[in-house]
């Protein structure tokens, strides 16, 4: 089974963009195997654009020259992944994540390079050119490097298997593929193929998608070829899109379960923004980055660190580091919430061993608020409650006084 | 804590229409106290235009003549509930219900009837008329016979609180109103008026609300204003109807809890469409019939049945005393779909005490089929099952060989 | 052929909203006999609730006792209209304004009163009740005087052929029946029906419909059954909405012919908002109403002038009596907008005499502006013209230097 | 004034799609000059993909090698267009069209060459590079050719006006610009960058935008920026399309004026679909053909012949050669639809010479019908007229029994 508790790990976007390097990569590989991987994080991704050379910052430059193989599949830029020289591609990369005892991933964009269509490259192991696979008019709307592929051709089976078996023989364990969740209904054959050239490539590789919002009307294709989805645009450190994702979060979390997993997106805590020699900090105040964990975790989303690890200080270390905050992944299940008002969100999750539940309270206004848990809604569970950010034992109704866009959560036992 | 777990009792509606008579009323009753009232049956729903001599048929009248006192409450017309005679509304027939250990409900339009406007009649304990109460604009699409209330102003509140008083006074303790669930946003007002003076009557009186579809973005409001509300325009025993079911239950599952019910509408079982002499029967096969209740159990609607119980068969009596299925109404909690397509759905849901959970599967196509529950969903749980129609115990994983439109259910230890 | 040219005439309403008198309407047929009757106006229409003995302003009252035959048929409220007494209805008055050479209309609303209704009058002549006609659940969105008709129905027919009878009998020449040209498509039939009504009655009648906006694309309908419809909401003395006009009037312009006739509403000249005692005069500047009148007579729209006419001042006056202007409605054809920007509108109307065409310039814009009519938009035409508001002769190009809302108007001799 | 009167001409879609020869080209051209010139036709217009060395039917070839020069400018494929040899690009044919005393025009797709601006081409007399103007994610939705330009940007107008001067080089006297017409909003921008380097190039060039259905409510922005512009999708010889013309060119028709014509586009006549050695004739029946030729005349539609000129029938001919028929395209203005059903349509058009008026009829059902011009609609015009097709004279009422698809048109003096 892959991905039968949700994913964590580390993603180079929010610190890095579309600059990201080996160097940084490796750093962050080297923090999270000393510092997390004993809370669960073992994921580190390269994100967008590692094969494009002059790229430096967030940004994409169009008509680039993107460093590609004869066969039209983009290889890590050399002079940014200087262990892919010599054609070596990600392998050594991944092997150095692997030796730390984690995983390694990549983002890809869905399609081929729009130049090795019009160069007519042959595809791998096939009598197809990437100008059969590819087509013309189906472009991203965001990015200007590839065009996608005419998924109900054999040739784009081709040009998709080959990549896909290009990856699991570098070594890959999370693939990232962007220009799709939210494109149904045009890429819906699109999210098949790749689904089963990742299924077929002869490595165990968890499938992501982005970005969102994916269509909450497709969630049962989405669980059926993903293991995981972004369920809104790309999430920064801004309280609005912080307290927008309740109600995305609301609306999923019956479809998170062993497997698939709606996704709220990458962690923007610690050090962001790192390119072009910039330095910055995440926004949020320590209350909305308790809120933020609280949610993905009893939400049961995947959690990927967006800030870059090495730069993190003691508080953003703690909030990754809280063994029963997160044990709530892993333990709970049936999330849902109770109450879901403009000022204050309730959720519930019972756990899986049925020693209890989880309870969390969100206040989402702009004042101190107490916020509490409707005792019924235990329907008669709750002998002790413990607090996980702060530890405090307690006994029922549970209810906690919060700052504005505070969160509390506890374990209430049987 | 009103309506902890979902009600559960007879309405008239699907046996005789606009057309119940106190005669059957009774006899309903009679037959609940002997035969059902063990299983967790009790409420007894005099559905719509009791106040109406007339009515013989599922059908309207336009313009006819309404059974009302001096304020404008629409009163039992005494030729069909002779009890009533003597200004004595529902009352005796209330204690009569009572008397049997069970409850006793009734139906409302939403406003007031229109010849009390028209004539100006005075609101009983208040300065207003309800001319003044009564909005010439708001009128039912369905119904000739009343005319929605302006509940900005203190007349309408005062006309609210004027039936809900006489209902409390009778002896009422499940109101249905109609003509609301679906009208958001015209009539959000007017839900939160009738709730208050529901609540302020000075009797428990549960709130239920119809017809839907009502809109699930307004979930929030209806688990804070009523008791119950449904899900879908009017469910009758067609298969497209049974079907359709599941994606609205899927949709409403997460704000089934303590106190707010998801309503999937009447059980359109046995002995239907009685009035004016005929003589009809459920529809629904054998199988679908299992289909039904067991979605409505494990989504935890409401159960209210709607054939003519004293004509029961036996194979209806036993879906209505089936124990271990119903108790899934008062064990389970945060139940959930985990499989849903055009030919299956698949059902969880945790039991509150922690000793394992409940699964489902439904067949929704036209040939066998042989459905199953994805072990991976199950979380870790899962030593012994039992499934609930037929007795038989299995051990996972679970997966039953089904007929068209038929459904097995499990109780799942851990 | 009723309505060869677009109808002229005077209405109560922008003066004396629901709270007309057969006083008022006296006294603006005479100043219209004395002052107006040579440029062509000759309709005197009492608009709305002239049957609501306590009408008193611009408002309704609901559930007020309006004055009725025994067949449901309204009759004029003898307290405001006098001459009606001893059930003569609006006779006398039309008598009267017959006798000073004009043409005398009424307003109707589409339907029978509620009261006629629920109190199940019969209709004349007919074995059918007026319940029967009514349809409880076709109301007017704002006036509460009426219930619209079952059209499939003959009972309907008959009621609207017994009001039509009625008012063939008064002496009626023109009605405006409101609550229906915007009501497509629930309203289609009723508008045939009425129409047949109306041609049946056994007098010429001119059938306008209202309120607007009319459907652009049901042209066709209303150009088989009306002589004329608004194809606006109301239109008071505000320049947006003046402005606005000009793309309704752009839409419409081709729909307008004999017979059948777009209407941009009355003209909110001079003294309006008259009853309760208030004194208003329009808010429009000089400027605005010689756009106004321009606007109205290059589109051919039905001329209803909406002030109290013996108030009015000579400006008022003048604008009422332009006959090189209030020509064009009788002696252009094939009008149309050449310019429509946001700034300024330019139309040109061909003679049906083939003696050249008018041209038409505004200035929309808040500056002072010239306006020119494009030269090769007249092909060819253009040897002398004369501006009819000034009277000043000039050659082509065909320019003006206008004040802000300002227009000038030409007419072009080949 | 470009385009006074609506342009008249030949364009080589229908016949030979985009596989388009020099030679066919000519042999139209001198048929033209021949047969047709005296009717009042001129353009000899060269459609898409004449830069294409490949194309050999109505269909596009994804990743083609596109016939450009240095600086990104499409020019004729010499294998198709042997003149064009040298670099010479249409200046020998459009000598050759001239020397006709015709004029000569093309098709052009908006945008640059995918390939100009992958390779970085530069801008000719600029300093910018193709690949800044180009916009990779402005694309068509139907040809793989080309990328729209950054409008907003210098770099876009340094190409656009690169290309006119070329066409103003070569001696093009009408661009037809493709991709554009109906790409409302996005390529609003491009529309206006286009017409003004159209009307800076340096000679009277004719823009007409492609294709429909252009959006109606931006009549305006059309008449201010281009000559002509479509109306509808592309148009064939099937009734259905002729039938839905009608709607359109009511909606349109108040547009049409001198220097802006709503465009109904080719006359699918004669011998159409000529490519890859096929020989097909227009399906239209003669009915339909003087119905096609009927409406486009009375609406004042450009009239571009679809069909192989020198294959012409004497039928077909006779058609091109109505003179009559024409003289309606120049004499007439104000043209309008004074009844529209789905079974009929009749239309009336001033003459601008004072002259009396043209008035059409088409029977638009499947059975023989009488279709008449009510009398009152002509307003007092009409003595004698002349049926254009038969050359019968007659008087008022005008009727015409007309079998299924037929139209009359008459010439009526005052």
């Amino acid at each position: 089974m892959i991905a039968q508790v949700p994913p964590m790990g580390w993603n180079s976007w929010d610190c890095y963009g579309a600059a990201v390097t080996e160097e940084t990569v490796r750093a962050n590989a080297d923090y999270m195997a000393k510092h997390l991987k004993p809370y669960g994080w073992e994921y580190v991704v390269v994100d967008i654009q590692w094969y494009q050379p002059t790229a430096v910052s967030h940004a994409y430059e169009p008509f680039s020259q993107l460093t590609m193989d004869g066969y039209g599949r983009l290889l890590p830029a050399e002079n940014r992944f200087p262990s892919a020289a010599g054609g070596k591609g990600f392998q050594p990369l991944a092997d150095y994540v692997h030796g730390l005892g984690l995983k390694f991933g990549i983002h890809i964009m869905r399609g081929l390079p729009r130049m090795a269509a019009h160069n007519h490259l042959p595809t791998l192991n096939s009598d197809y050119l990437c100008s059969q696979a590819a087509d013309p008019n189906s472009i991203c709307a965001w990015n200007p490097d590839m065009y996608g592929l005419r998924c109900d051709l054999p040739a784009a089976r081709a040009y998709y298997d080959s990549i896909f078996r290009l990856y699991a023989q570098w070594g890959v364990d999370f693939v990232k593929c962007d220009d799709i969740a939210r494109e149904y209904p045009r890429c819906e054959k699109e999210i098949e193929v790749i689904s089963q050239a990742c299924r077929n490539c002869g490595r165990v590789i968890v499938l992501s998608l982005s970005p969102g919002p994916a269509p909450l009307e497709r969630a049962e294709h989405l669980k059926r070829y993903a293991n995981m989805w972004r369920i809104t645009d790309d999430f920064w450190d801004e309280w609005r899109l912080l307290k927008a994702m309740f109600e995305r979060a609301e609306a999923w979390c019956v479809h998170a379960g062993p497997g698939h997993w709606p996704d709220a997106d990458m962690l923007p805590l610690g050090a962001l923004r790192q390119c072009y020699g910039k330095k910055d900090w995440t926004h949020f105040t320590p209350a909305e980055q308790r809120t933020m964990m609280t949610l993905w975790c009893i939400m049961r989303s995947p959690l990927m660190m967006g800030g870059d690890l090495p730069q993190n200080d003691a508080f953003t270390l703690s909030l990754l580091t809280n063994a029963p905050l997160l044990a709530i992944e892993k333990e709970s299940w049936c999330a849902r919430p109770v109450v879901s008002t403009a000022d204050e969100s309730v959720w519930i999750a019972p756990r899986k061993d049925g020693a209890g539940c989880y309870a969390a309270v969100f206040n989402l206004s702009e004042e101190e608020r107490t916020v509490a848990v409707p005792s019924e809604a235990l329907e008669g569970i709750g002998g002790k409650a413990v607090e996980l950010w702060t530890g405090r034992e307690t006994v029922l109704p549970l209810s906690a006084r919060l700052s504005p866009h505070d969160a509390a959560v506890w374990l209430v036992e049987r």
